[in-house]
């Protein structure tokens, strides 16, 4: 084993084990905007199911919504369908006060407003998104919306 | 450097990249429980400061209770002396359905529901509370309730 190798394994192991870089950390937050700007996107395109891509495809997500925990990718999409049937539902969506939280080089937590402008009310919140880096990409694991 | 070495730290770089073993992540619940029992115990000895041990003690603390983020441990503190200034107001609280999400060695999402018993009424909610392993051990740094 060359001492260049040992150096790279020492190097990784240190990144993993005290924290990522400022770069790394950065980089980790313009993916997550991305994704957050495409679901964004495609809700405002009366696009549910492009709008849930956003999220990890398994029985293992969480949506808490107010006092209501719902499990698995499929129910939380039926939940949106029935809650958002028409566009005037839908409105229009925005995101704001987004503060990316790195917690690991394969995790983050992710603060924001959401908000809603339809014709006659404009519904609007707080979501605190955990996101893991699966094999797909970074995916929302557990969101309450409040 | 011997052969030994070199294996510890590959065995170390691989643990931190690619997650913990299910020995420390049981080891981080069980602390993260305890963290929580304190919490609840303090609280219902109408201990606030007590309770607010389990948070951060950080000006970037963030608490977000509906549509409302407070910052700060003192602010939060503040929030809740004021929200629950006598001891029929604390009741008796209860933490359960608590489950633990490992996201690294320093880091974790809990979610679980919070009730509290009172004479006149049974408030009661969920709350994801992100949770770090700083030097003075795991501490909640967002607080998520609804």
């Amino acid at each position: 084993m060359k001492l260049a190798s040992i150096f790279l394994i020492i190097t990784a192991g240190s990144i993993a084990i005290f924290g990522q870089s400022q770069n790394a950390k950065d980089k980790i937050t313009v993916d997550i905007r991305a994704l957050m700007d495409k679901q964004v996107a495609a809700w405002n395109a009366g696009d549910i199911d492009g709008f849930m891509d956003g999220y990890w495809r398994s029985d293992k997500l969480v949506f808490i919504g107010g006092d209501r925990v719902t499990r698995g990718w499929q129910p939380t999409l039926d939940n949106y369908k029935k809650g958002y049937d028409s566009r005037a539902k839908m409105g229009v969506l925005t995101f704001s006060d987004i503060e990316v939280n790195v917690l690991s080089n394969d995790a983050a937590v992710v603060l924001g407003s959401w908000a809603l402008a339809r014709e006659k009310d404009n519904p609007h919140g707080k979501f605190t998104l955990t996101f893991r880096k699966l094999k797909e990409g970074w995916r929302i694991i557990m969101d309450h919306t409040s």
